[in-house]
């Protein structure tokens, strides 16, 4: 895609459905000319001042009204890809706005391919990389958490501490680098051990950024939950029982399709995504089967998973393998719940005894709400038992490409320091200190390929 | 609604989605200062100039950012609505879009209804009332015919023609009126033949205006076909023949639910909605019997009806008793269609000789496209055999409302002319002529009730 910025570009930049406005955004160095070609109102928009909005008429060749619109045009740089660009705002109907658009796309305008507008705006130095990728998080923030992290990561906070990171890193090779032109002398410029103490440093505060992707991911993502039992124990139940308040708050997305019934509810600000799979019983029924292969796939993509027990009745053989089995194959699993069900009908009291390890019991009812609070409380604790990390002023780390370079920078920093500990030749250590501040330049975008920018663009919906 | 014009509203103007902006329209007196109080910039907004853009932050009640927004100002009465009005233009995701209006919405600003901007718009004089369901029309289009309407009567199209309808009744009421003035003087004023050509001639053009209705229905609608049939007749496969070149063309709108599967396809830039009915078949089964009633309700709301007929079957005696039942319950209908089906099978010509009335053979084949544009070519002439009206500069009446309207006035100038012609009294001629000229006003909105605005804006979308 890059080397293609003359050219002007054009898709709809507002959600695809029926609303009162759609905005067709238009970019590059002709887009104001292109668009006043093409529009009718009381000035000559190719003559607008940048930051204004001027109402009239888009028009086809024949010079028939497409639609009413306002044009608000932005005047290079100061716009969001810091080119010449045209918002044109028109009636919010499917067929009127991909008329409107089809009349801009007639007058040499190519379709913008997906995440081409935040390219440019990368291109042209207007946000760095994270910066860029927090776009795509924020648009697709499902609860506050998500959001607030990728508002801070917009406004550069991620981009602030790598830069600091970067800078002491680029420092002590450029001493590095001096000692190297000066080692045939034999003259020791460099304090070893300010240097060892200096790496110790730098990976301590890498590390932390890394800690923070546990939640990071969670907060972006949400949790997912698989909500497993055998017919009849009361599964759906249980889960309509745990949406009962939260189903306003949380909507789905039009568009997303999914092999499963997902359910999303809050639980103080995280997101939990709930999974109502197939059953788990062994079949021999072909399409049965393919219900249960399709389960344990979604169990193993899970966070937690709930087995739900029907509490009236005795632990099934069954149900133990299983949980064992689970157990085994999901060894990064934040554990098992075991919803020992219809507790209302259960007369006798059931123990937990013989449930494998990992396995933690809560006793629900859909019927009379139950362990409905608890199960919820559960579910949160099971994800932030070890602490959370909830500082307002700190930098958390959400999307899995900065979580790989950092890795990768801590790995070669040891490395590093590692070198300097046996008393390796600076060349070594050197080297290891480059990939370092390559990889931590990744996370911004100063070290980047055309494969990477392409991987992270085309990630993002088309107008943005 | 009326009377709360002093409230500053808020509401997402944007499709409800991903996309990478939405909008969120806020108007009222005090909507910049408002929105002034929660944005962060280079500017105070309250202090911005009208059609100005201005890049900054959306800020809650602790100053921490929700989101970085471009705020368009529009200063009253140079708005959509006529109030002040700022445009928040936010990232496209469905939370972070909500967090901002909420944000604005802490301020003492109140949730819009759903059209009570465009109500504003027509309040305040921006718009008239056929204008103002003309914007409804236009968001909803499917097709360019029905777009094109709904821009000219946007533009006024329909307005002026009523003006000029309006004012000639309003001229000679002025006449009638003189004379009931001087009635007992005995002066003859007017000069009768001239007030009964003239009435004529308003009928005449009144009337011009109600034909026009069948295509503007059907450009603003599409045309309703219902497809039914024994099972295996090939009623799916024909549907897919049908719509294989289409399907890309018309796509469907999110939220929208439907008893049946509801398919589009454009003829010649009309769009065919083609329903996919359960069957006919005569049942005690209280699940299929209410397939069966509601197929019935599917072909009482249908413009033209396609009975799908396996060719290599004879026709049974349910179909000739089916054909026979829709022939008689459905007087309105464009015919019915019989489409004789599977010939690449069929060896013996099966003739149409013992079909009823009013139904049309063709026959047709999915397996080799045999007749499908024929099929198309028979639906689209079954509308618009009469003669097509298809004159650019004649003003179309695509609104059941307007037609209402229209019909009123046409039989109260009836009513007018022949008690002309009898000879009675001017006053009862007034009063004819008075009431046609208030249902004439009622399309553009100078008669109107708080019932009948209610009931136009409560079907616009909120936002608009």
């Amino acid at each position: 895609m890059i080397g293609q910025l003359g050219n002007t570009i054009a898709a709809i930049a507002t959600p695809i459905g029926e609303g009162a406005i759609s905005v067709i955004r238009v970019s590059g160095e002709f887009a104001i000319n292109k668009v006043a070609s093409r529009f009718r109102g009381k000035i000559n928009l190719s003559k607008a001042k940048g930051h204004t909005a001027h109402f009239g008429r888009i028009v086809n060749n024949q010079n028939e009204t497409i639609d009413e619109v306002v044009c608000t045009v932005f005047r290079e740089p100061k716009s969001f890809t810091g080119e010449n660009t045209v918002e044109v705002s028109c009636h919010g109907g499917i067929h009127v706005t991909r008329r409107v658009l089809e009349c801009i796309l007639e007058i040499g305008v190519h379709p913008a391919k997906p995440g081409e507008f935040t390219q440019r705006a990368f291109l042209n130095g207007k946000l760095d990389l994270s910066q860029a990728e927090a776009i795509a998080d924020l648009i697709q923030a499902q609860s506050d958490k998500a959001r607030r992290t990728s508002i801070d990561q917009l406004e550069g906070s991620l981009s602030k501490q790598i830069h600091i990171v970067r800078e002491q890193l680029v420092n002590s090779l450029g001493l590095l680098e001096l000692e190297l032109d000066f080692s045939e002398e034999n003259i020791a410029l460099i304090d070893k051990k300010k240097v060892k103490n200096f790496f110790e440093h730098a990976i301590l505060e890498i590390d932390q950024l890394i800690k923070t992707y546990k939640y990071g991911k969670v907060w972006r993502e949400g949790v997912r939950v698989a909500l497993i039992g055998v017919p009849n124990a009361g599964k759906s139940s249980l889960l309509n029982a745990l949406l009962k308040e939260n189903r306003a708050i949380v909507n789905d997305i039009p568009g997303t399709t999914r092999d499963f019934i997902e359910e999303k509810m809050m639980i103080e600000g995280v997101m939990f995504r709930l999974i109502d799979t197939a059953g788990l019983r062994e079949t021999e029924d072909p399409v049965e089967k393919e219900g249960v292969h399709r389960t344990w796939k979604v169990i193993k993509r899970s966070d937690i998973i709930v087995l739900v027990h029907d509490s009236t009745k005795t632990i099934t053989n069954e149900e133990i393998v299983f949980l064992e089995t689970i157990n085994k194959e999901n060894k990064n699993q934040n554990g098992i719940i075991f919803a020992n069900n219809k507790i209302d009908l259960q007369t006798e009291r059931w123990l937990s005894k013989g449930l494998p390890e990992r396995v933690i019991m809560v006793e629900t009812s859909a019927v009379n709400n139950a362990g409905i609070e608890k199960l919820k409380e559960t579910l949160f604790q099971r994800i932030f038992s070890q602490g959370q990390v909830e500082n307002k002023e700190s930098v958390i780390i959400t999307n899995e490409r900065h979580y790989s370079a950092l890795l990768k920078a801590k790995q070669s920093l040891i490395s590093a320091l590692d070198s300097l500990r046996k008393g390796e030749s600076e060349e070594f250590i050197a080297v290891d200190l480059r990939t370092a501040i390559d990889s931590i330049g990744e996370i911004i975008g100063l070290v980047t390929t055309e494969e990477i920018l392409n991987n992270i663009f085309s990630k993002f919906c088309i107008g943005k």
